[in-house]
């Protein structure tokens, strides 16, 4: 066993399901180059995204195949179970280079294993699949049905085995020491990097029984007037009494993230601030109570949006989306999102982020809670205070 | 002021010299969507990247117009010095919507400015531009001359300002820090989790001067039969004796990197890794003597490769790169390599890393050093020993 992390047997199951998403779609042949999806399909670990890279699913192929940089065969034959095989490098000199693309050798490989004709599917919206990489592909399997696969493997992804719910409880942890860490270091005259190397450390260095990974988000941390807007990070800058900070960060446990975000107001807060976070709170719990397999999605939101329309508040962006295994730049799935219009069907073990942030002009408030779908309702990954923080 | 980083006339210059390679390619327009160019053209700072976004450069226009999804606006308010009319959100119903795409409203920005017959650049191999990100403006932008710009930006970004320069040297400070604390920290029984938590630490609590920033990598931290291959990161697992382990890691100051690498053993290394560390770094110590002003890349590589051949040591990739703002993947420029065929001729105030990494079946060595050109040859960024590291 070279992944180290699950049984071959969960592999197996994985492989097995997105063919059979395949068969439904009508593909042959499925490229890969979301990095979650290639660690989901093969165990395939490595800070190697920043080139192309790929994993193909055939549907008449027993194992997926990689195909990436020469330099990270290596990572392939350690972290993955393919044999030699499907482990196919490519020349250093694809990389960067105006005149060729690694696509244009994925190609040529495609082309060699006779599959040219073959229905394909390409994660046209993924990260790391450029213009110039789907273009590649066109151009050179000009007689191949190769379409959009709408994130197909993705949505296999959205339905979670015990051993990955298991990586994200362990990663539930990580993100709770993280948190707590934040709220205790962040403090009037304190440096912001300051606080942060705190949370990086705790968020790593994680318990006695198992480390962190890194996470596909660093840790953001809006401050101030900052808060306006979520995707703010850190600076040298001393945080300022009088002033919130919203912390939203991860841990990740193999690449299984866990997310939390929470709000620290150093001194009394402002009322509107005091009273918004109360109604997000309340907002926050009405939409994890409506939370049961059958239910959609935008009857989660709906919950929600019914609490703070009472109140007279108005959000128009969504309140939480699928999570799992995450990549840089992002921990969200791409799959279901909690808002109105996105009927999915809640089934048990889905995962979610139910992240109901406020942002307005200059400031914001953000509590957020990491859940799993259970017979019974949401099950909260993370056993943390849902309140607006405040450190006199 | 509210970029808070550059002063103005530094980014009217940039502009300047952007517009000024756009006329030279034939281009009215620029849709930008990599990270490190949008900040370098507008100070625009915020993980915002995981969703699509752009900066449009128009030649006739005097500042870029920024677009992003509307909760990112505040953000860019607050880092950057457009005027309100050119910061454009979009609606938060666009975000991972199967049904639209952020650059179907892209499109229809540019069709509202009259600019749907323009000579239009794109990234078109540039991080999070999609394949679907480009069919949607060709689809959208069926009159305009739509093609790849070449990563235009990219190369306007290669020689370094004053100012650039400085960031860079305080991103040097940090990196020293990191990668001492990665020496100290890696010993035998310590689980590798808890030195990366301390690197990390090190990385962004920097100096009692300034903090670090994100880097656009992770720490890289091959160990054991993993340093066969560059991009492996930590376990919780305990690092060995008898076991070497690689650091590859970078400090980041305003998004501005100077990384590091080197190789660690514990205890008394095999003769192939010492013998192999030698020619290292004199083959490292001749590709820096090899740098001046009109020098070409290939040059440079060619001098490493002199001396390596010379002890009978084969290496087909590249040893190195342009580094300079760096976002998630990756802190490279992607334009010159240090490699053969790559005919760019070196400039006063390029700056490169140079990690002529040896990577074996099992085994492998990397010692690096990150320079800017001047005309007195390489002036290396940081001030550390050249070497395997041993400690017994």
């Amino acid at each position: 066993m070279r992944t180290g992390q699950f049984e071959a047997r969960e592999f197996a199951e994985r492989r097995a399901r997105v063919k059979a998403a395949m068969s439904k779609a009508g593909f042959d042949l499925l490229v890969v180059c979301d990095p979650a999806n290639m660690d989901y399909l093969t165990g395939y670990k490595g800070w190697s995204f920043y080139v192309p890279q790929a994993v193909l699913v055939h549907a008449a192929e027993d194992k997926p195949i990689w195909i990436g940089r020469g330099q990270d065969a290596g990572a392939a034959r350690i972290t993955t179970d393919l044999p030699d095989a499907g482990i196919v490098p490519y020349p250093d000199d694809y990389v960067q280079n105006r005149r060729k693309h690694p696509m244009n050798f994925v190609a040529d490989y495609i082309r060699g294993r006779g599959w040219q004709r073959a229905a394909i599917g390409v994660e046209a919206d993924g990260y790391y699949f450029s213009m110039r990489a789907g273009d590649a592909l066109r151009t050179d399997l000009p007689d191949a049905r190769l379409r959009d696969c709408d994130h197909l493997v993705n949505w296999v992804r959205i339905v979670k085995s015990p051993a990955e719910i298991a990586h994200m409880r362990e990663a539930a942890r990580l993100v709770e020491a993280a948190m707590q860490t934040a709220i205790d270091r962040i403090a009037s005259g304190v440096r912001q990097c300051d606080a942060v190397a705190d949370i990086y450390h705790a968020q790593v260095a994680g318990t006695p029984e198992f480390g962190g990974d890194y996470t596909a988000i660093c840790p953001l941390l809006p401050t101030g007037e900052g808060t306006g807007t979520p995707h703010l990070t850190w600076s040298d800058a001393p945080f300022k009494r009088g002033e919130a900070t919203i912390i939203e960060l991860a841990g990740s446990r193999k690449g299984y993230h866990c997310p939390m975000a929470r709000t620290v107001h150093l001194g009394q807060p402002p009322q509107r601030l005091a009273d918004t976070a109360k109604v997000v709170v309340e907002g926050l719990h009405a939409a994890l109570g409506a939370v049961r397999p059958g239910a959609t999605c935008a009857q989660v939101e709906a919950a929600w949006r019914r609490v703070i329309a009472r109140h007279g508040i108005v959000k128009d962006s969504r309140i939480g989306y699928s999570i799992g295994i995450g990549y840089p730049p992002d921990w969200g799935e791409h799959t279901a999102s909690l808002r109105p219009g996105d009927d999915t069907v809640l089934q048990p073990n889905m995962t979610f982020h139910c992240i109901p942030g406020i942002w307005q002009d200059g400031w914001g408030i953000e509590i957020s809670a990491a859940f799993v779908v259970t017979d019974r309702g949401a099950d909260r990954f993370s056993n943390f205070p849902d309140e607006l923080v405040v450190k006199t």
